[in-house]
């Protein structure tokens, strides 16, 4: 069995990097914080005398051997970056644990038939860039290598300057390798485990998304003379905007999702009317053909929108992703490990993306969930028990050990 | 005769501190550009031989002497900060039209009964620490001093801080002196004069506001994961308090203004849910009794709006301003001097607040609006004509002269 303190203890000792006032973290991807955080994760696994490669996009893989040379290896992992103000456990709990199964194969003397490989994506979250899932996206050729370099920061930093800058701008090339599989235990980050009393989610897929940027164009005029006739307000307009996201979300019942999160007003000043807003939009639905009309509706309505506004509004479709299923026999493995530990376990669907998303269009691919405080996550008050990530750690233990040694 | 070219020469040595790419300028409110607008001030005044001295607040009084030494003083002036990207001319008129006034009477050997003095206004625009009209507004007992140095700007940075970091916390009271008059050129930065083509706007006097700040208060959640009956989304409440903003001003006609300049969005990640909104709120009109009312219904319209959407609305009223009329005897010296000038000229009411509101107050006051193209201000692309300049500071001069020799 896995070591429950242990993995508890390393979990909080990444916690201290990048910790907030409130309890949270706040470790954004390629960031000083980041690279801490990376160097510490890089320096335990060289302790166990796993190898660390360093890909063209920072994806870190750390290597286990097998006894079979010619077996692929098994993947596990997530990632360590984190929201700008997130919780502990989104990303680490998958990375700790996994490092917790390394060690656990290392002080139990096991050579598995595969050899095992320890993953942490870069820049799961997207709130940096603006693109999330980007490391394992990069990996899977989603995203072109070039594309993904040039992306900048609201400061101008571009994601190639701040991997050199932290020194992760790694020599691997940044692309699909063959493996025999992919295994990822993250925290549920909504409600439905907790309220069930499941301790294992069984993840069978990934709901499908969309996302965009918006740019609403008013005209900066000062707020004491320029009257109603005569003013383009850019942000009334956003407002009306942020509205019909809500409402396009409600109309699809417990399912839909709908969110503008990011939104800057320029000139930002008390007394000026603002001439730009800058938001972006996003849509998630279990059903991609769900996820394909509000693409056809949003951007026809919030053009009627701005058009009733006078204020232009330019759209851009940041990317789109297809409801993912994950592979059967996978999904079996973590099915049969929950059973054979007698957790309560049920199938779930996942409601945000994960790198396990992209992985899976290369590589046979499961998620585990574990359950967390009131469902939430993305938040400094993310919370869950020790012995929640213990169970997972298990799970994720047994399906890793078993695939390995089939 | 004044001289328009120096005086043009001079706007636009001003406006080359913090010019900004767009041609328009960033002269925040004791920044050290500001420093810098104040540096060359005060040497242009002291190269005239006039005695510069600084209040408490900050607030600039350049000291010309008069004949009779029981007369009191004529004040002219306006101020030299901006908004973040402001124009050149919004407030920098004002002084810098003051500056010729003092130059013209050196030149031609002008000794006048009363004293004249020229005011620098510190903090007018209330961009940076959210009050407008803070310099005049201290000096004029409107806002306790220790009051005002409290405020602080987005980083933490108080009044006084800013005062001392930049050197004009001055020694003299913030604190208001017995005065003859007070006289203010300033832009219109409204539409009417230019529709008109009126060269001289006689201003009889300003309207009523009332402005708030409002944090709305949600839950921070996963976008992907928190469905639609247990989110709390602070900036789907804001949006909508934003909607009724722009529907209560429109239901005033072309008369109501109200806006929301200011809006910033926590944490502001493009996958969370927004658990907190702070934003800005203003509304005017000409007749108070309209504010009163406005006053009235805001707060509970927009409390409405927060209990439905189950995000707690936090409502702050900054401050609340009668309509302000000038005084009859000055408002005719602008009057008499634009029909001696030949200058086609109406009489209007100002849609912006100006330091000569609180002025008002205790000293008898007027102003002259001179117009400005499409009506555009708090914009970079605000734009008058020399000519537009020369006449505004002409009618300045006259006014001053005549009241200062009556
Ligand atoms: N797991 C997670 O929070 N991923 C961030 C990407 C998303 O928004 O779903
Ligand atoms: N004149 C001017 O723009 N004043 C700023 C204060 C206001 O918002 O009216």
């Amino acid at each position: 069995r896995i070591d429950g303190k242990r993995l508890w203890d390393s979990l909080m000792a990444m916690a201290e990097i990048g910790a907030t006032p409130k309890g949270g973290v706040r470790r954004l991807t390629l960031t000083e914080v980041d690279r801490q955080g990376r160097d510490r994760f890089r320096g335990w696994c060289e302790a166990l005398g796993l190898t660390v490669r360093v890909d063209a996009i920072g994806n870190m893989f750390a290597r286990r051997e097998g006894r079979d040379p010619n077996r692929l290896p098994v993947l596990l992992g997530s990632h360590l970056d984190s929201q700008p103000s997130g919780g502990k456990f989104d990303g680490a709990l998958g990375v700790i644990a996994g490092l917790e199964v390394m060690r656990s194969l290392n002080d139990l003397g096991i050579t598995t038939e595969a050899p095992v490989e320890l993953v942490n994506w870069t820049d799961e979250e997207g709130s940096r860039f603006g693109h999330s899932l980007m490391g394992s996206g990069a990996w899977a050729g989603v995203y072109p290598l070039e594309k993904v370099y040039g992306l900048q920061d609201v400061e101008g930093v571009s994601v190639e300057q701040a991997l050199t800058s932290i020194g992760y701008k790694g020599e691997h090339p940044a692309k699909p390798f063959p493996a025999d599989a992919y295994f990822e235990l993250h925290i549920e980050q909504g409600p439905i485990l907790e309220r069930e009393g499941k301790a294992i989610g069984i993840v069978t897929g990934a709901q499908a998304q969309v996302w965009y940027d918006a740019v609403v164009t008013g005209q900066d005029a000062h707020a004491g003379t320029t009257p109603p006739s005569t003013r383009r307000d850019a942000l009334v307009c956003a407002a009306r905007i942020i509205d019909l996201v809500d409402r396009m979300m409600r109309a699809r019942g417990e399912d839909g999702r709908g969110t503008v999160g990011q939104l800057h007003v320029l000139p930002n000043s008390r007394n000026v009317v603002p001439g730009e807003v800058r938001f972006s939009v996003e849509f998630r639905h279990p059903d991609f053909a769900e996820i394909e009309r509000l693409a056809a509706q949003f951007p026809r309505e919030a053009g009627f929108i701005a058009r009733d506004c006078g204020t232009p509004l330019a759209l851009t479709e940041l990317f789109r992703i297809p409801a993912q299923p994950f592979d059967p026999s996978c999904v079996d493995l973590v099915r049969q490990a929950a059973a054979r530990l007698g957790l309560p376990a049920r199938e779930i669907i996942s409601g945000a993306g994960h790198d396990a998303v992209y992985v899976a269009r290369h590589v046979p691919t499961a998620m585990i969930f574990t359950p967390c405080k009131d469902g939430l996550s993305h938040n400094e008050a993310e919370s869950i028990e020790p012995e929640e990530a213990e169970a997972g750690a298990q799970v994720l233990f047994e399906a890793v050990l078993a695939r390995a040694n089939r």
